[in-house]
């Protein structure tokens, strides 16, 4: 009788062991799937290469855009690298800038506003409105943008994106600097290198906020 | 016969045993005793604080050292920090700045020169000579120092201690930056990211020889 009435419970006890087993091999074959962390030093002066074919892709027209007539060579320079990483920002992206005015890398951003990414930047005051500044662009599409107020410079050059990738070095993101300097750039998806920046972005973002700033100086009140 | 035979070697293999037990106890507890790499963000402006003591302990003057009388605290601000990782060379340092122009700095590295530390430096051509740089004082220590010869600017900012702790950020080792500017320094001992960077130094290292200077413009051949 036991016996007998033990033939269901050891039924479902199969089903639900076949059932764990198959979640389980799921879930191994997802770990080995898993994308490694991304782990990039790039080096400036960066060969120069077309990235209008990369910008068009991100831009969604795809193959039907004609190929670019420039004479540049398509390649993977440390620019294009710089160009993908950014692009490929789905939900936030967070720049803090010393100096912007790389049109390719303005055109990213804006790509990405249009797409629906957060994005956030902070820059400097004094930088801000040089000759062939992006800021003014990216304030005129619609991006929210804060700067500094103070005597030093607000001299960082990092991103993050997606709370989750940091892209920080040497260089602003100028034509000079991608062309002619020597630069680094470190691409880290490290939650111990990305939490400090990002707690960093915020701090400055609050602080200079417009709330905050003053327009006479504390002898003139 | 055998039995009686057999006890020698058993007793040399209990010896062995025992030995490999005892080396094997040693390594486990060398690994634990391990110092886990270093991972650390500095974020400047640095608070002010006192680093004469550290600079007095460096160069072997330990406690005989009359305490400093300046005002400023004693602490472990972001330039203390940077100094102490720096003063962590025991074989080599390489440098590779923008522009340096940081007393404090300046007497680090000139104190593990004399220490025996083979320190190389490469800078900016066109920075090295503006009022208060210590790449003069540098080379009349006798410390070996190569610049660009570029219409770009050598703009890296970065160190390696002992080809294994990499220094790098958006900081050049002035007193402007470290007392006002919002920047960033990342010191890390993986050698995904040291060796890259010792790579490129390699390189500007060679390229920067000074049999490879042109004094004259090709024009003027």
């Amino acid at each position: 009788m036991w016996a007998a009435g033990a033939q269901q419970p050891r039924r479902a006890g199969l089903a639900m062991a076949a059932a764990a087993a198959a979640v389980l091999a799921l879930a191994v074959a997802a770990w080995r799937r898993r994308r490694p962390p991304v782990r990039e030093v790039l080096f400036f002066p960066s060969r120069p290469s077309c990235t209008e074919g990369l910008l068009a892709e991100a831009a969604g027209l795809g193959t039907t855009a004609r190929p670019c007539p420039c004479p540049l060579p398509q390649g993977d320079g440390s620019l294009s690298r710089l160009l993908r990483h950014l692009l490929s920002a789905r939900r936030s992206l967070e720049i803090c800038l010393f100096a912007f005015s790389s049109p390719q890398l303005g055109r990213a951003v804006q790509l990405l506003h249009r797409r629906g990414v957060r994005v956030r930047v902070v820059t400097d005051a004094q930088y801000m409105g040089l000759p062939g500044s992006q800021i003014g662009l990216l304030r005129h599409a619609g991006i929210q943008v804060r700067h500094d107020q103070e005597n030093g410079y607000m001299h960082h050059k990092f991103a993050v994106v997606d709370r989750r990738m940091l892209i920080t070095g040497s260089l602003n993101w100028t034509t000079q600097a991608i062309q002619n300097n020597r630069e680094n750039v470190l691409v880290v998806e490290d939650a111990e290198y990305v939490k400090p920046f990002l707690d960093e972005f915020e701090r400055i973002w609050e602080e200079y906020n417009p709330i905050n700033y003053r327009f006479f100086s504390k002898d003139n009140k």
